[in-house]
């Protein structure tokens, strides 16, 4: 059965990259892969053509594809956008949550290749391979009641920082598993000694704890994880996290590698369909200069073909065959020190493409 | 005129760091401080001994005080108190909001002599010096509603993020003020892309900047300041930002020296009374062991000092003793390396006192 994959190139840097996903697409293709591909515009792009981050044309090819993979969305081209629906992130925001893609996959891994990368000292973080599962569909970037509004004489800002027992069970489950799968070590991260809807979140851990024995659970406040990822990041197997609090700390674990342009993610929903994109931004600074890393692009094909095309064996190619480029010396300008001369977006993907 | 400081020593190491700051309160008086001292139970152990983490008589003192110090609040005992309002941090946060303690500054600056204590690289975080202005009493700390409640046949959590424009301007002329006495650069924090609140924020920052033409205002989404703090801190001069991100974005900020043992914080309201803090907890499992590190607490009195009762010379006196003892090579067990043996508490403070 053919299987439909949607790119969505969206903003700044996000066409270029995934023109080198593309080509891999092509070839996975030519090794036999069934998949039929759209592409569709979203975010900033799609509001200048379309007037709205996520047309509804996008919306639909997304809920009828079997994986989506997504570029990066915004740019300061669109931070003064009055209307806050009309933003880039919008278009982001609101594929999360029309195809209720809960879970939210963001691997911190450091290759060994690029240890020197990393700006913590190479005994901390040799060998770091986190797994931050954060929600996505949820909490404080959705909550309502929101808004600015005028209360005794000034205005005020408001959040609903909201979850339900069901919401946080779900992803709750998520991270259990990937625990079970990976070092059987599970670190919820919440807020409890203040925030009740953290308090709620501790208490749903604990109570789905019993049915995972194989897995450990532990807790911590996010100021003191915020630390500790800083102090000693390799004490951490599987974070499972809120949708803010893994905002900040997916950020912080990925850059202690210091490649977060080597590194995808995913979103995921109840059904195991998912996006897939890298977890840097759109880097407008660079954007068609040919100088951006495709290689997070490159490893979120990968983890698509993992996750949701059940495609094991081609997702393990493509990163050997990241392994192998790294191993042969090449570096896009992000991770290029003095010894090494910087490749191209372009020439980084050839080589990507030789080696699969 | 006689001023009033009360003493808080709190729970885990905060009563034995508390006794150092007390000798060093001593030693002030006898060069000349007219200077009352009073203590009061605050925490856990007001809980355990009035059944309040923030007694009546403890809260009357505070407010007649003309500083306040705190040693610690929290531990493990108290964690299991179902009524929020009993916990050890409801006690901290009581102080801040009775006595309007809404400007938070917290330091994170590296100390030449332990610059190895760092998890970063040296040449990253050499002569760091940055300092974390946080809002203190709002935003979703103490956000209404908030609560856990039944809906549609489950539970939620909820609490609000919500501030209003005198909020934020009154902090931010903090901000400002601090960046015009320092480097002249101010950092806001928000994630004015998601959050309606955090646009407020962001916008009247904005409107401030103009009467501060000696500050140079940028702004960044919080999930990218917790990156460029692991990447390239150095970059930051004053960072301003909310309650939450600020509590997380300051413990951060503070593990890149490597020496949380060492800084202080201060806590001011309008008429610049204030409580002064380290950033470090209450460390439960090394409390009364005499192995905690005194020099955060000890600097505190030096930041009281200094920002509430306006004794520059004494307060540089205490900063100079500090120096000194790292100088000659004492270090308590949190910084002591191969090369050094570890003092206790106590005999830090000896040390600080003799350099004094
Ligand atoms: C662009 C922004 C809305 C988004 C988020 O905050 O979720 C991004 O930072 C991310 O982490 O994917
Ligand atoms: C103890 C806790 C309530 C407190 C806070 O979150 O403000 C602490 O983490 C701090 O930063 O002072």
């Amino acid at each position: 059965m053919t299987r439909k994959v949607l790119l969505l190139p969206g903003d700044g840097i996000g066409p270029e990259i995934t023109a080198q996903a593309a080509r891999l697409l092509d070839a996975c293709r030519k090794a036999g892969l069934d998949i039929e591909i759209e592409e569709a515009p979203v975010g900033g792009a799609a509001y200048d053509a379309h007037g709205e981050p996520l047309p509804a044309a996008t919306l639909e090819k997304a809920k009828t594809a079997d994986a989506l993979l997504l570029g990066a969305v915004g740019g300061p081209k669109w931070d003064a956008l009055e209307d806050r629906a009309k933003r880039p992130e919008q278009g982001l925001l609101g594929l999360r949550k029309h195809l209720g893609l809960f879970g939210n996959l963001r691997p911190a891994l450091l290759y060994p290749q690029l240890a020197g990368a990393s700006s913590l000292k190479p005994d901390l973080v040799s060998g770091l391979d986190i797994m931050i599962v954060r929600e996505l569909t949820g909490g404080i970037y959705f909550g309502q009641p929101r808004g600015i509004e005028e209360r005794g004489g000034e205005r005020v800002g408001y959040n609903t920082y909201v979850y339900s027992e069901s919401e946080i069970e779900r992803i709750g489950r998520v991270a259990f598993e990937m625990a079970q799968k990976r070092g059987g070590k599970l670190c919820s991260v919440d807020k409890a000694n203040v925030l009740e809807a953290t308090m709620l979140w501790r208490e749903v851990m604990e109570r789905l704890a019993p049915e995972y024995p194989d897995v450990a659970l532990s807790h911590m406040y996010v100021d003191n994880a915020a630390m500790q990822l800083v102090r000693a990041p390799k004490q951490f197997d599987v974070v499972v996290t809120g949708n803010m609090f893994g905002d900040i700390l997916s950020d912080a674990a990925a850059m202690l590698t210091g490649s977060i342009g080597m590194l995808p993610s995913a979103s995921l929903n109840a059904s195991g369909r998912g996006m897939f994109e890298p977890c840097h931004g759109s880097a407008p600074d660079i954007a068609g200069k040919d100088m951006a890393n495709p290689l997070a692009m490159m490893l979120s094909v990968a983890m698509m073909l993992r996750y949701s095309l059940d495609e094991n064996a081609l997702a393990e190619r493509i990163e050997k065959a990241v392994g192998q480029v790294l191993d042969d010396g090449l570096r896009t300008a992000d991770l290029a020190d003095d010894s090494s001369q910087a490749v191209g977006t372009r020439a980084m993907g050839d080589a990507v493409l030789e080696a699969f």
